[in-house]
């Protein structure tokens, strides 16, 4: 904080009394800020997020203090320098051109309900401290569980309120979704026999001693996302035993090299645990064939997670949800409600087909979570969370699954729009066609295609990757002006295109999902692309050169 | 939803670009609600909350549609049928007479500053969704890490901001906190070494088969959370690997029987993997001898967790951080800021004394998490996350230490008198006694007490048994009417007091941290119990005769 306090507060009982029962008074700094905030979210973030991004290391100079402040401060003056030194420089998440992330604009009610859940501030790891946000938390799963399985009336009335039963778990995201159904997966198969008390209670090492197994793997498309990594790793499995499959052109996962992979892990005596589909994958947005993983899954009697965070949204589209046929097999499914969902940050679900599954955490303690009750807390990760369930019911029902299906439409025809814009401009190469409205293109002149072409013909692949290395500088230096000037975003990632045999080339990466992104927009963050590529001459020169 | 709707919402393009752009107006149901709960927000609670206990069932019956509705509703209907089924069958949390849990009233400006932050919608996982929030965040974490280690200013100016360090993490709270602690201590231990590329690549089988152990353990007192189970689960060390240590007659693990254990799991070829001081049980607030527990770590050569989620706030008092004295040798600690840091639900943290500590747990992604960035993701359990530091950030800045000092002594001081009050009160007899501001009490008759005296001087066990059977079903009983009648809650957990040779007994367990709770409502809760007690005729009945 900086010294330039006009008044100084001091702490004292009676005014610490005061902060837990006077609220901020309407002329205070702070409600004119959330005033001006209620009345337009839009404006007030244009207004406050200053543009032209500053370099960190100077955003870090507020940040540097390390000794929690003595003396208390102002909640006016604390309010103002917050928003000098924080919200200047944060990112303008919800701007319709911000479109390289999972962001979007969200929906106004999610702000005064937010304000709500805040202000109840409920603790959902226990009925105590929950109660009617509880049985709305598993209403919320049961409606996800619906759109994946939609299973009868009787099937809901048996389980959604059950004590013993979950129809999935809430989370803080798709991450823990994904270690959550992978953890279920690891101990239903290392589970109690004959003298082994199963995996939760005596190891891994011991539960594949008693079945005979040399390791667990879990296979996945080379797609997937690094969550899943990160799961192989805290469950003790090891980030070597996730099995990366190659994918197909369209960066689908090849199912038959994932069977002959199974083969040859047991061959060696290693189990698969799990195969994981990924709906919608982070870089490109590509559905794996579901269908053919679900039998692959049934073949090797193993667990079939579903990694929808991204597409499961989708399911709201009759159209859509075509794509994911085959979802309906999973044995469980992640779906963030922060991306396609439009839900604020913070709300991840993993559904489980089976009620019984979650069995294989339930842990009890005696002060909470006992047995028989329905606490929420005895079969999730997470212990102490809040109520984040009641924005996505509020958005289920606000917006409807009509309401969904539009917007998830409207994205994916302005995917495909976006899509047919970049093929048909000269200057741009589309790298990945939009199957979600996820896409990945870059700038390429045309002399450079032209080259590329021509070398690719003559199996000039030594020609290919030179003039490759010299697109990737470009992308990663247009993408980096680009943020930096901050009129618009796209993010940038790496991928192994089929028409490059592979090599390895650095693509823009956008996420249609925003409501609020025009057609012009999309044009705007092109030419503004043209434009800076334009003033990277040392290396359009050196592009030039080389597809001379 | 009931069907009783007055109108009827549409879902088209137009429509719903409204709600992403329009605000709620004004006069809308929602922004009164808004309005009503920024101007006097327990006010709004007691006015919303019925405080008469519905029972679950009939509260689930408002919960039981399985179908996401097709249509939309309107933003008003969906707020009123809330108002109605959810927040008024929610729980107070914040009332000063809700002692039984570890919520509590919270300072004003949270409420403004959290729709802020929703209204920002920044996502931690990476500097491109998050830019300022990522220093805040950073300082947050090195003002906690200061607090705990108080290392010089070189030390933070070094590595508070340093790109592939960190000196804690932030996730939603402490039962993530506890595993992402344990995850480093057993990748640390199983690390690379020769031919074997570490536990986080090749997994526990050929870490333990490489280090040559036969099982990996973890001990921690009897009163240990339970989220320390479900990392021990989760990680794939098994439930039967956390050994339980016994405790004192305070509650304080016996760091004797600790060494004993190790020693016998040494001869037994079982690595001690870490052990886990708690600073703050959840049932009855006791500090472990942190000291005793560093050089038992030091040992052992293993790491030393400390569970602070309750009591590290603490340590912002001069005088109550004598308690946690031997706290600054732990290699992590937990801490959560939605207990006594009064932040709300969702903010928890672990910090580690060694920069280099997350090391151990690091990860990498092509689109995000680039090695070398500073992107939050690379060394979190948690992926997307919201950026909930802020509002530890402000209460840090608006409240002081000093601030904080003062609410912490006052909770310690209530939790004397409370204590003292229930003492010379004939029939209430105190569990245990307060070292944090956490005590356990039950009603016990002045003819019971005496009765147990007797007893236990007679060394009738069988006896002391029989009475204390009929006190717990007293107890059970009289907190389950207390909690349905509204006016107040303490909670109830078992314990084995030294005074009953370890007999398990049922107890009230109340935890004073909210700053409105009055020595009036102290003594109003008692008096509430010995009314409902009154009528508890069949039980009392059975106890008179027992006694006599």
């Amino acid at each position: 904080m900086s010294a330039s306090k006009s008044r100084k507060a001091t702490a004292s009982a009676a005014s610490l009394l005061r902060i837990f029962t006077v609220p901020e008074a309407p002329e205070s700094t702070l409600s004119k800020i959330e005033h001006a905030l209620s009345e337009d979210l839009e404006g007030f973030l244009s207004q406050s997020i200053v543009a032209l991004e500053k370099p960190l290391h100077e955003v870090e100079e507020d940040f540097c203090a390390f000794e929690i402040p003595d003396e208390p401060t102002f909640v006016s003056d604390y309010t103002e320098e917050m928003m000098q030194s924080l919200v200047a420089h944060s990112v303008h998440t919800a701007a319709p051109s911000f479109i390289g992330h999972m962001t979007s604009a969200m929906p106004y009610f999610v702000l005064p309900l937010s304000k709500m859940m805040v202000g109840l501030n409920q603790n959902l790891v226990k009925i105590e401290t929950s109660k009617a946000f509880t049985p709305l938390e598993r209403q919320v799963l049961g409606m996800m569980h619906h759109l994946i399985y939609g299973q009868a009336h009787d099937f809901y009335q048996h389980w959604m309120h059950s004590a013993d039963h979950s129809l999935g778990a809430f989370c803080s995201g798709g991450t823990v979704a994904n270690i959550t159904a992978l953890w279920i997966a690891r101990n239903r198969l290392l589970k109690a026999d004959g003298n082994f008390a199963g995996i939760n209670a005596d190891g891994l090492m011991a539960g594949l001693r008693h079945y005979g197994w040399n390791d667990l793997a879990i296979l996945v498309s080379e797609r997937g996302h690094y969550s899943l990594g990160k799961a192989a790793d805290l469950l003790g499995i090891g980030r070597n035993n996730i099995v990366a499959i190659p994918t197909d052109a369209n960066n689908r996962v090849d199912v038959d090299a994932m069977r002959r992979t199974a083969q040859q892990l047991h061959q060696r005596g290693v189990r698969v645990m799990a195969i994981v589909g990924v709906a919608g994958t982070t870089e490109t947005g590509n559905i794996d064939p579901l269908p053919k993983l679900a039998d692959l899954a049934s073949e090797l009697d193993c667990h079939f997670h579903v990694d929808a965070a991204w597409g499961g949204a989708s399911l709201m589209s009759n159209t859509a949800r075509q794509l994911l046929q085959g979802i309906e097999r999973a044995d469980s499914v992640t779906i963030d409600a922060h991306k396609q969902m439009y839900v604020p940050m913070g709300a991840g679900m993993v559904i489980f087909r089976d009620p019984e599954l979650a069995r294989a955490i339930v842990h009890h303690a005696e002060y909470i979570l006992r047995r028989g009750s329905k606490d929420l807390g005895s079969q999730t990760l997470e212990g102490s969370r809040p109520g984040m369930a009641m924005l996505v019911h509020a958005c289920l029902q606000i917006i409807g699954r009509q309401g969904y299906e539009i917007l998830i439409d409207n994205s994916l025809q302005k995917a495909r729009y976006f899509a047919d814009v970049i093929k048909q401009h000269p200057d741009f190469e589309l790298i990945s066609e939009p199957e979600l409205c996820l896409l990945t293109y870059r700038y390429a002149p045309p002399y450079a295609q032209q080259a590329l072409t021509q070398a690719i013909a003559s199996n000039d692949w030594d020609k290919v990757s030179k003039i490759n290395a010299v697109l990737d500088d470009l992308t990663r230096s247009i993408q980096k002006s680009q943020r930096e000037q901050g009129k618009s975003f796209v993010s940038r990632t790496r991928l192994q295109p089929a028409r490059y045999q592979r090599q390895t080339v650095t693509v823009f990466r956008v996420v249609l999902a925003n409501p609020l992104t025009t057609e012009q927009i999309l044009k705007d963050v092109l030419n503004e692309e043209l434009e800076i590529a334009a003033d990277k001459t040392h290396l359009l020169a050196k592009l030039a050169q080389l597809c001379r």
